[in-house]
C-alpha cells in the first residue's frame, strides 16, 4: 500500500480521536488503531514535514488540520442530492456536511408534490431540470438517494455532466464509462461492526477453542 | 492489533470482493487491500482450519462465509428503530438489513400522526411503550434516528432495558453506563472517502513536489 492509500486512513483515525477529544498521540498508539508499523507511520509523517516531538508524540488536532490540507480538503465541494424521498430529505438535513466543506445547493425529484418545496432553505427541483443546473452551478459530486431500479437512469444522465464523483446510496452496482469516482454507501458494514464489537467476548472464546482443538489434533 | 480485530477486516474486504464478484484471491493481493503482510494474513487464517490453497488462493464466497460464521454473524438479531422521522423510515425502507439476519421489530416515535403507521409492514409505536417492548421481545440493538437533542433521553431509556447495541445515526456523542456497545455512524466518514479518491491524481503530484522540497531543502 503506497503513502497515498494510508494518508486518508490516518486522516479518518484522527478524526475520530478529536471527536473522543484526544489530545496527543504517539506512533505506538497509532500503530495499535491503524495496522501499520510505527515506523512506517513515522516515515509516511516525516514525508510532509516535521508533526512529531520526540517524546510526546502529535498533537491529534494539528496533525488532523495538516492531513486535511495535503488531501486538499480545504476547497468547498457543491453538491446535489437526486431523489428528495426520506433519504433524500433526511441527508439534506444533515448540517454536518456543509460544516466540512460539502454544500448541498438543491435535491431532485420527479414527484410534483415534492417539487418547489425547501428543506433547511435548499429547493426540491424538477429531475428535468438537473443536467442544466449541474453544469450552470459547478456541481462536482451528485448523491443517489433514489430506488435502485431508478438509479441507472439518473447515472446515464450524470454521465453526460461535469460531475466528478457519485455518492451511491442505493443498492444498484453503478458503472460509470468515464471518469466518475464512485463511492457506495454500504450502512450493512457499519452494522455489522456494530455485531462484531457485540460479539467480541463470545468470539474471544471462541478463537480460544478452535486454537486448543488444533493442538489437540497435532 | 490481535487477530479479533483484523478479523472483521478480512469479513468486509472479502465482502467488497464478492459484490465486485472476485472468486479468488492470493494472501499477497489480500494484503495489499489490507496493509497486513501476507504472511499474517496466511497465520491468521490458518488458526481456523485449511482454506487456502498453494497457487490457488483463496476462494473468497468460502473465505467470507467461514469467517461470518467464526464471528457469529450466522445469528439473528432483532432491532427497533428510535425516531420514525425521514431517517427512521428511510432506514426501515432498506430490505438488506434482513437479508443480513437484522431484523427490525418495530419503529418509535412521540409524534401522534405517526404512531400507528407502518412502513413495509413495520408499526411504528409510541414511544412510551419502547422499555416494554425491548424486554418482551427480545430486542438486542436499538437504532438512534432521533434529533441529537433528544438522544440523550433515548439513550437513558435504553440503559434500562437489555439492549446491548446502539447503533447511533444523530451527531450526539452518545455514552452508557453500562455495557452497551455503541457504534456511531459517521457519514462524513464516506463523504471524506469520496473526496480523498476524487483528489487522488492532484495528490500524487502534490505528495512528489513536497518530497522535492525536502529533498532541496536538505
Amino acid at each position: 500500500m503506497a503513502v497515498i492509500k494510508r494518508l486518508p486512513k490516518y486522516h479518518q483515525c484522527l478524526g475520530k480521536l478529536l471527536r473522543q477529544d484526544v489530545e496527543r498521540i504517539s506512533s505506538q498508539e497509532l500503530s495499535q488503531l491503524l495496522g501499520f508499523t510505527a515506523s512506517q507511520i513515522r516515515q509516511d509523517l516525516n514525508n510532509f514535514g516535521e508533526f512529531g516531538q520526540q517524546g510526546y508524540g502529535y498533537n491529534v488536532e494539528s496533525l488532523y488540520n495538516e492531513i486535511a490540507k495535503i488531501l486538499g480538503l480545504n476547497t468547498v465541494h457543491n453538491m446535489i442530492i437526486v431523489g428528495a424521498g426520506n433519504l433524500g430529505q433526511a441527508l439534506a438535513n444533515y448540517e454536518d456536511f456543509e460544516t466540512h466543506g460539502f454544500k448541498i445547493l438543491a435535491l431532485f425529484d420527479v414527484n410534483p408534490r415534492l417539487i418547489g418545496l425547501k428543506i433547511r432553505g435548499i429547493p426540491i427541483l424538477d429531475a428535468d431540470e438537473m443536467d442544466y443546473f449541474i453544469n450552470r452551478n459547478d456541481i462536482d459530486i451528485a448523491v443517489i438517494a433514489v430506488p435502485s431500479d431508478r438509479a441507472p437512469k439518473v447515472v446515464e444522465i450524470l454521465t453526460k455532466t461535469s460531475v466528478k464523483g457519485i455518492w451511491n446510496f442505493s443498492t444498484a452496482e453503478i458503472s460509470t464509462g468515464k471518469n466518475i469516482i464512485v463511492e457506495n454507501v454500504h450502512l450493512i458494514d457499519s452494522l455489522f461492526t456494530l455485531s462484531y464489537r457485540m460479539n467480541e467476548e463470545k468470539l474471544e472464546e471462541r478463537i480460544l477453542k478452535q486454537k486448543m482443538k488444533k493442538v489437540l489434533n497435532r
